[in-house]
C-alpha cells in the first residue's frame, strides 16, 4: 500500500565501484528471508555517519559511535534484522563489539574498522551463534549480491525494498551514487528503526564527508515522519570511495555543488521511500514553511502540523479541515506569532489568511485537492525569510491495526 | 464508551448558593438539543479563569481575557455550543462583544461584566439571531436548571454530561463546590474545545482565588492529554459566591489546605472525566514520573509517553511492550538523561531497570497489568526529588473513526 513508491529495478541501481556486497539468511528471527547483509569497503574509503539521538540508544549505535571516533579507515559494515540489539546492557554492547571482531577476522581487518547495525526486536539479545553463521555465508558471497538484494536484507516491517541510485558527470568522468533505506515507522520498538546507506565512487574527503552527512540527514531523514517517535537504533552512513578517480577535498571545488546536490537528491528519495511505506499510509504530504524567521521556528511549525493526530486523520479522510491546520500552527510555540500573517494554501489553493477562511475559497477546491495521494501544504508565517521542509503521511486505521496487533 | 465515567446523578450535585443556571435549544448547530447555558452570579461573586495558550485564540476568549482585567465584578457567564466562532476575524470579535451585549441587557449588568464562551464548528460566524433568542430563553427560565442540564447544555461530541461536585466543612459551616467540564479530544478544531466551569459558595479573595485556580487547572486540566493537540477555545472559569459565609482571605487560614485540596479533587475528577471519555478511549492511563530533577522535567517525560502514538496503541492493545515507553522517555530531552537509573512499572510489576527488562520481570506480569482498563505507568528517573503527572488513554480505531469521518 505504499504511496506512489515503485519497487526498485535492479538495473536502476548502479554498482558502485570499491563497494562489494553480500547477504545471508541466518534466521534471526524468522527463517527464509535475508536478514544479513555485509558491506565491504576497498582501502581509502572515507566513511561518515549521523545516529539517533535518542538517550536510550542501542548498543551497536554506541559502538558506531566508538569506531567512528577511533579509526580512520573504515572498512566493512554489518547489518543485521531481527534483533534491534537494544535495551540490553552490558552484555549488548560485548554482543555488537564481538560482531565486528567476527566480521573483522573474516576480512582480516581490525575489530574498529567495521561499523555494526542492527534492527528488530528489542530487549532480546542477539543469537550470537546464528548471527556468526549469517556472517560467513554473506563473506563467502561478497560482491555477488546487487543493491537490490541489499535493499531487500535490510527490511523488516517494509512493504518494499528501498533504493535510490543516480549517476553525474564530473570533469568529463562518471560519478555513481547509490543508496538503500529500511523503515516504516520512525520507531518501532520491537522491530525498530530507520537506516539509511549510501555510497559513492567519487573520492571525498573525511571533513567535507562529515559535512555532507550532516547536511544530507538535515533535508532528508531528519525531515520526514510518521508518528513523531524516534528510534533507538536510527542510523544514516555514507561511504565515499575514490574509486572514480574524481576526488573532492573542497566545498569550494566548482564541482562540487554537483555532486552535492546529487548526493542529497538520492537520500531525500530514500527519506521519502520511508514516509510513502509509513505504516498504514495512504497519503504522501509535503508541508512547507516560509517567511519564517529562522529554519527551525520554519521546521517547528512543520512539525507541530506533521505530528498532529487530527491534522492526519483529516488528510486520510480527505477532509480539508482548515482549523485543525490552523490550531497546530497556533500551538506550535512560536513566540509572538501573529496569526493575522499567517496564509494557508493546500497546492495551489490559498485556504486561509487574515486568521480566517481565505477570501473567494471553497470547499470544492480545497476538497479537490485534498483528494490527492500527494499534497502540498505551504504555511506563510509572513515574518521572516527562512523555510524548511517536513514530509509526512496520514495517519489511517491501519497504522493502529499495525501497532495494535504488532506483537501478537 | 467513556472508561469507568458513570453519568452524574442529579442528587450527586449540590447546588451553589449565589449561582443562578438557565439552559436553552437555540438550534445553533442542530435542533432538538441544549445548547445554550446561561450562568448568573450574585454580587460579590469573585471569578478567574485560565485560557487556552493557543495563538489561534477564538474571539469569546479574547473578550474573557479582556473583561475580567477590565472588571472585578464578573456576574453572569453564557456558553453556546454548535459553533466556536474561533478563526472569525473582526466580524466573531464583534459577535462575542455583542453576545456579551445582549446578556448584560437583560440581567441589567454592564457588557463587561459578562464572560462569552463558544465550542463548536469553527471558521463559522455565530448565527447572532438564533442566539439572541436562545439567550432570552434561557434567561426566561433562570433559576429552574440543574447543574446536570448545565453539564449536557455544553455537551459537544462528549458521550455523556460530566460534573462533580463535594461539600466540605469549614470551621462548623457546610462549604460547596459544584462543577461541570466538557471535552473529548484536547482539541476538535470543528467541534472544539475543553471547557471547564466551577463555583462555590465560599468567599475567597479575587488574589487567592487568581492563585488557586492557576494551581488547579496546573493538577488536572494541564495534567491531561488525548491526543495532544490544545484547542482555540479553552478555558476554565471558577466563581466564589461567598454565599456560605465562609471567607478566605489568605492561604495563610488554617482551613485554607482542606478547602484547596476538595476543590483541586472537583476539579481533577472534571479532568480525569474527559480523558474517560476521550475518542475512542478503552484505557484511561495515568502516568507518574517520580524523581526527577524539576516538576517541569518530569512533566516533559510525562508527555512524551502520553503522546506517544505507538504507546498509546501498544495499551489499546494490552500489549505491555516496554520498548516503546522506554524509547519514549529516551527521546523525551531530558537533558544528561542516564538510562541505567531509570526504572518503570506498571502498577506493582517492576518492569525495566538498569537500560533493559528488569530481572525477574515476566510478561504475563505485564499482560495482566495491560490488560486492565486502569493503568498506572510510574517511571522513576532517579536523578532528584521532583515529580508530576499526566493523564492520557488509549489510541484506538475508534479515535480514527471519529476523526477521520467527522465532518461527514
Amino acid at each position: 500500500m505504499a504511496v506512489n513508491l515503485p519497487v526498485p529495478e535492479l538495473h536502476q541501481l548502479h554498482a558502485v565501484s570499491g563497494v562489494t556486497l553480500g547477504v545471508a539468511s541466518a534466521g534471526i528471527r524468522k527463517g527464509g528471508r535475508k536478514d544479513i547483509l555485509v558491506v565491504a569497503l576497498a582501502e581509502g574509503t572515507r566513511v561518515a555517519g549521523v545516529f539517533t539521538q535518542n538517550a536510550f540508544c542501542a548498543a551497536p549505535v554506541q559502538v558506531c559511535r566508538s569506531h567512528l571516533s577511533a579509526s580512520s579507515e573504515i572498512r566493512a559494515w554489518v547489518v543485521n534484522t531481527g534483533c534491534a540489539n537494544a535495551g540490553t546492557g552490558e552484555r549488548g554492547l560485548a554482543d555488537a563489539q564481538e560482531t565486528t571482531r567476527m566480521l573483522a577476522e573474516l576480512l582480516r581487518l581490525q575489530p574498529e574498522q567495521v561499523l555494526p547495525f542492527s534492527t528488530g526486536v528489542i530487549l532480546e539479545h542477539l543469537p550470537m551463534e546464528k548471527l556468526r553463521l549469517g556472517i560467513d555465508q554473506a563473506c563467502g558471497v561478497l560482491g555477488e549480491a546487487s543493491w537490490l538484494d541489499a535493499a531487500q536484507a535490510i527490511m523488516t516491517t517494509d512493504t518494499q525494498p528501498k533504493a535510490a541510485s543516480t549517476k553525474v558527470m564530473v570533469s568529463g568522468r562518471p560519478v555513481t551514487i547509490t543508496g538503500i533505506s529500511k523503515g516504516a515507522g520512525m520507531i518501532r520498538p520491537n522491530m525498530a528503526t530507520m537506516l539509511g546507506y549510501i555510497a559513492t565512487d567519487a573520492g571525498v574527503s573525511q571533513a567535507l564527508l562529515h559535512d555532507l552527512v550532516s547536511e544530507a540527514a538535515d533535508e532528508s531523514f531528519n525531515a520526514i515522519t510518521v508518528d513523531g517517535d524516534t528510534s533507538t537504533n536510527d542510523s544514516f552512513v555514507a561511504a565515499a570511495t575514490g574509486a572514480s578517480g574524481v576526488v573532492f577535498s573542497s566545498a569550494g571545488d566548482p564541482q562540487w555543488p554537483l555532486f552535492r546536490d546529487a548526493f542529497i537528491g538520492v537520500c531525500r528519495q530514500l527519506a521519502q521511500a520511508i514516509v510513502r511505506d509509513g505504516e498504514g499510509a495512504t497519503k504522501f504530504i509535503t508541508i512547507r514553511v516560509i517567511d519564517a524567521v529562522s529554519r527551525e521556528e520554519a521546521r517547528q511549525v512543520g512539525y507541530a502540523i506533521a505530528h498532529s493526530p487530527l491534522v492526519k486523520t483529516a488528510f486520510f479522510a480527505s477532509d480539508p479541515n482548515l482549523g485543525r491546520i490552523l490550531a497546530a500552527i497556533g500551538y506550535s510555540g512560536v513566540p509572538g506569532c501573529d496569526v493575522n500573517k499567517i496564509r494557508v494554501a493546500l497546492d495551489d489553493v490559498l485556504v486561509a489568511e487574515y486568521g480566517g477562511r481565505a477570501k473567494g475559497y471553497s470547499e470544492a477546491d480545497g476538497q479537490r485537492v485534498m483528494q490527492q495521494s500527494e499534497i502540498t501544504v505551504t504555511v506563510s508565517l509572513g515574518r521572516g525569510g527562512a523555510q524548511a521542509v517536513v514530509y509526512t503521511c496520514d495517519l489511517s486505521h491501519e497504522y493502529v491495526s499495525i501497532n495494535a496487533d504488532y506483537r501478537s
